[in-house]
């Protein structure tokens, strides 16, 4: 059945209570007032990227102000049952942006851009800031779109040694392509038949691919190689089809 | 572990007998000695996109001339245990393009492009042939890159109504919006507690979704619906993160 979506704005930080005027930030007034050329009086929905969402009306709609007023609370879609972590080294150009645009679509809780060896990440002065200011804006405009309320977090970019020592996660995979050494063929069905964890983290190459020494590297720490299929996934397309799989095989979605 | 693959190129109905020269058509043989600018004594990979992979060698490689002679065949990459046909709606502009691609590299078998009431087919005359032929040539590309031997059927795109009386698969599914009132939460949970079909066929909706009566059609027919998650998926990417879920579920991959 069709349905007719409301506009949704996010407004980090709101107070959710009945009643509040929240003002939102330039972005997101342009695309309610000059993009989606809404108006005073109009129907929307707000939610603060941490799980609150809220029906509101536009209050203003000036050509550089926009405020709306939170009407009731809503229930915010639910979120997947795994805190899943997508680990995933930096891509060339646009692909990480597709990436962070698919998993947030997907459901993953956080995004942590890794350097690893065979990366490209040459960047100059002031580059880093801005990359991560545009993925952050990626996921949030993937969150408007895909009706969720909760954002993934983003953080700079980090090298794989590093990334070991930081993440936490209750199980820690490394999506190992079908053609390598590291290849496990029935890694998929094994992870079906356990219970799913309350956290996890997957670990997806850049466009050459994981060196051996990144892999065996990964798997003396613990993580788990996990290979879906026979068939060479495309760098910017394999974190949402291992997304895709974990939440399946877990029955987290 | 890195390795270096060998470039593989399409050639349909090649004789499958070591010793064989084998002509690449025009677009192979540009992308061979042009792009990848490849020559006579190089080792490649030569595939018929129906199984057959050999191992072969360049032994001409001009400008507008390209032979290889074939060496030993290869094992093809296996094939995922459930011949899954995608019925995707027509989508606007390159999104259709860019669901052939991924439902290729994800290992469908078929793709129906289907015309519903809310997709907007509109071509020139002469327009549906080119668009048909572009989708073929994305499908080779992405097989080429993936290392798949298998090429999915595409056909001219028909209307849902036919699409229901010609499809025989042994499981059909639509997938149906977690927002929408023909949404089925649980519904993947209950298809991991079933056998795998041997073949099985997934509706994919256009951009504005499936209208209210294509859905009871759907269902009055015994299509079984099938929810992802709660979040809504953009119609561009809907496929793949359908198709990895049910070779998932069927641990079919």
């Amino acid at each position: 059945m069709t349905h007719v979506a409301h506009a949704r704005f996010y407004a980090p930080g709101l107070q959710p209570e009945p009643g509040r005027l929240v003002v939102l930030s330039p972005d997101e007034a342009a695309h309610l007032a000059q993009v989606l050329r809404l108006r005073a009086g109009d129907a929307v929905r707000v939610f603060d990227g941490a799980g609150v969402e809220f029906a509101a009306t536009i209050e203003t709609a000036g050509r550089t102000a926009v405020s709306v007023r939170l009407i009731d609370q809503i229930p915010a879609r639910p979120e997947p049952r795994v805190r899943l972590t997508l680990a995933q080294a930096v891509l060339k150009g646009e692909a990480f942006d597709q990436v962070v645009r698919d998993a947030t679509m997907a459901g993953v809780r956080a995004i942590r851009p890794v350097l690893t060896s065979l990366s490209t990440p040459r960047a100059g002065a002031g580059t880093p800031i801005r990359r991560l200011e545009r993925w952050r804006r990626v996921a949030i405009a993937s969150a408007k779109q895909c009706g969720r309320a909760t954002l993934p977090a983003i953080d700079e970019p980090i090298d794989l040694g590093a990334w070991f020592a930081r993440d936490h996660s209750d199980v820690r995979l490394i999506l190992a392509e079908p053609a390598s050494a590291a290849a496990v063929p029935g890694s998929l069905a094994a992870l079906r038949d356990h219970p799913a964890p309350p956290s996890a983290s997957l670990l997806v190459g850049p466009e050459g691919g994981w060196t051996g020494e990144e892999t065996a590297t990964a798997l003396g720490r613990g993580v788990v190689p996990l290979t879906l299929g026979s068939l060479t996934l495309r760098a910017d397309a394999a974190a949402v089809v291992a997304v895709s799989a974990l939440f399946t095989a877990w029955d987290a979605w």
